[in-house]
């Protein structure tokens, strides 16, 4: 049988080249038994014409398909489904009928109703995008990623692709760490004192496994992340929530018996408030006091272009007290997941365990790219230009603040790529956040960042990561017009 | 100050082109401050002779770097390390001193000291490497998946690249999942029934989670994956290991307060047993009659050349009461970390928000790149090259087994790529084991597959998915020399 030309259409949506588009079309169609083996397929020029492109195209794509043996050719018959193309599903699949498991018993643990809020994916349809953490595409260095992720792909690296690594990672890019990163942050550590983790998040997560339990406390400032308050409800340990002011975590408002304090110095999430000097050295007096461990997420240390970075609490720490998280989310893009951890090797050994049985390491590929993305000088230079672009927009920013008269509450004194802001009020930001998104602004409101039952309503987050200075202007003044609607 | 031509050299086990190694070396030296600002390299024609390398190769490695700003060309008077390089440390890190922390009451939870072993990572350097669950790099489609990949890094997809999904996955991948892979099993899933893992390991860790406590009880089968118990150990819940046969896991020895019963039904971990229909059927029974909920993991069911696979327990299961996990793991290459859940949507919610909060998702390039690989058709002309050569190898291995009077405990009826193997009683495998490694011939000892304290001593599997065909005789014949010397 002979397969009709008409079986055949290009999806206006489709992705890929034309050639890749035929390609899946046939392979789609001898997996889902809609093409028989056997059957013969519509000759090169007439499935052309049909589709309205090259016969050359066509060509190709069938020549694959031969290759790939999905179809024989016969002579100068043609194409036909091969007999050796996969077969199609044997068994019918069962309907859908509604569960006899009772699911309210049957699950153990939950994990759903966490209080991060989730993020349009289509931000860069926005006019003012004012989100923070996603990749800017004007910013980013994609030209020489794509040639180091090509190179982590080649036949010298196949090991670095494809091994199971149990629980180490690639030491390419541990040595890289250890010998280049961290002493830019004054930290000295061996390879043993460092693991690489899916991203920021995945780090904290492994920290809060291996340091909580329920009988611990745990004190994270407030704001915070609303991610790692997640975590940390998960982990059911108690809580105390530590007030910030404008340096940050404020050491003397740390309970007597807390265990683990989570701190954001480089610039604290959400205020982006930067700890001074003699602020870390007394939230190190005060976590030795409590024989308490400090956690430092010092993430954006990197975009401190007003000032040079404070030194990281690790380098200040004597008594192997501080664990380190570092991340290249921001820095690079947060669909990469790559982190680290750095901390004492007991700690590490512990970490290390726990990753090896979750997710085993983090992928070969994507440690084996960032480690030549950052050895061959491209991040040193990615950052830079980020910096300057950062910079160039807080400015822009600042102005447009001032000229519309909204308030800033917070603003890091070394850079980063927000402002954290109060509105009036009587402003509830959530609401702010739908009338602006209905005018394409986007903003984060602040709530989720705050702990308790009653969190202030009228913060709200604006960043500049990902918004084009020509936009800012604009933006702020919509931003302003609907607070002043609203009053 | 001019740097001298003698600090440069060429290590000789540096790994990129020479070009990408001399931007490296200067890079390096730039970021650990050996290099200062305003120093004057050497010319490209003093540093090319001194290497011994063409000057155009220096000359386009010093333009890369004043392309990224490492380095400024004064006119003709050559090339200098720029102002606007990236700054050396200023901080200098903290010498090694002993940790003033208690470590053993500072970690909560012990995670170090499980039972799965640890593989050779060097084992391509071995003659006759019976290694199971490494890719091959003669049957791997290399050029294929860097295609994909490189497809994947496109402009077009660079949302999918960078994008923080959260909680999400890469559509594509889903789709495919749901309309290709799972109707091969006989399964028909919805997207909100799907979750992608990093890895097999990834999804039986979060099934786990979700299902277990201190008060429920797991049934495992007897051998079984080593891993799997370090989660189930680590997850503090009652374990009861049950019996296998030549048929797979014994559905009546399956205790009667089980809740969640974890199975290998295609191929038995490590005995390779293929569960036939009618044990399936019983199984499903036995689990009605508990209540208890079934986790099958499905890994190597692609490899089944010697019959078309058994329909999967998920496909035959009516109630939702299955659980299925996937992986691409053994079928494309381990260093990947890709598999997925297959169950009813109140389970896959609860593991979907585990994983946001243990690591957001598995990355983007890595999905989108499987997704292309996948509906090209590249992935099925790829596992069937891979069963045409398992196929042969498992004749020869047969051949080999037979000739040298070894004996067999257990082969999978329908393929496979290992044999569960049994020496005489008195050799203990894990010393066999270490003496074949002398003769460059790997085998994996059977004692980690067992459960409690007293395992059987002589067991032990002989995989054939990454050894040549024509090494294998050889390295049968060691392995019963060796038994023979023991004897």
């Amino acid at each position: 049988m002979a397969l009709p030309v008409e079986t055949f259409f290009l999806h206006p949506d489709a992705q890929g080249t034309l050639q890749q588009q035929i390609q899946q079309m046939i392979a789609q169609g001898i997996l889902t038994g809609r093409f028989g083996t056997g059957e013969k397929l519509p000759s090169t020029r007439s499935l052309a014409r049909h589709l309205g492109i090259s016969r050359i195209t066509v060509t190709i794509a069938y020549t694959e398909l031969l290759a790939n043996d999905y179809l024989t050719s016969k002579g100068r018959s043609g194409y036909y489904v091969s007999e050796n193309a996969p077969a199609p599903p044997q068994f019918s699949p069962a309907a859908d009928t509604p569960d006899a498991v009772d699911w309210t018993r049957a699950i153990g643990q939950r994990f759903s109703g966490g209080v991060t809020p989730v993020k349009p994916q289509n931000w860069g349809k926005y006019r003012y995008p004012f989100i923070y953490g996603q990749a800017d595409p004007t910013l980013f260095d994609h030209a020489n990623w794509r040639l180091c992720a090509l190179q982590a792909l080649g036949q010298r690296d196949f090991t670095t692709l494809t091994t199971d690594y149990y629980d180490q990672d690639d030491p390419k890019l541990i040595e890289f760490i250890a010998r280049h990163s961290l002493p830019r942050r004054g930290i000295s550590a061996r390879p043993e004192q460092i693991l690489i983790t899916l991203g920021a998040q995945n780090a904290l997560w492994l920290t809060a496994q291996v340091l909580l339990t329920q009988r611990r406390r745990a004190a994270l400032e407030d704001p915070c992340y609303p991610a790692l308050r997640d975590i940390l409800t998960q982990s059911r340990c108690h809580v105390s929530p530590v007030q910030v002011d404008h340096e940050g975590l404020i050491p003397d408002a740390i309970p007597d018996d807390t265990d683990v304090i989570f701190t954001t110095p480089s610039h604290q999430c959400p205020t982006t408030a930067t700890m001074p000097m003699q602020r870390r050295r007394a939230l190190l007096e005060r976590a030795r006091a409590l024989d308490a461990l400090i956690v430092e997420d010092d993430y954006e240390f990197e975009m401190s272009f007003l000032k040079s970075p404070s030194p990281s609490l690790k380098s200040l720490d004597q008594d192997g007290r501080v664990i380190y998280v570092g991340s290249f989310s921001k820095s690079l893009f947060p669909g990469l997941r790559l982190g680290y951890l750095v901390g004492s090797e007991p700690f590490i050994r512990e970490a290390r365990a726990l990753r090896a049985s979750v997710l085993r390491h983090p992928p070969g590929h994507i440690q084996r790219t960032a480690a030549y993305f950052l050895s061959l000088g491209h991040y040193d230079a990615l950052v830079r230009r980020m910096s300057n672009a950062l910079h160039g927009r807080r400015t822009v920013m600042e102005d447009a603040i001032k000229a519309n008269d909204l308030q800033i509450a917070g603003r890091g004194a070394y850079g980063g790529s927000s402002f954290w802001m109060q509105a009036p009020d009587h402003v509830r930001t959530e609401d702010l956040a739908v009338r602006l998104r209905a005018k394409s602004v986007l903003i984060e409101p602040g709530a989720p960042f705050f702990n308790g039952n009653a969190p202030p309503q009228n913060y709200y987050r604006l960043a500049y990561s990902s918004i084009p200075s020509t936009q800012i202007a604009a933006g702020i003044a919509h931003i302003a017009q609907e607070i002043h609607d609203m009053g």
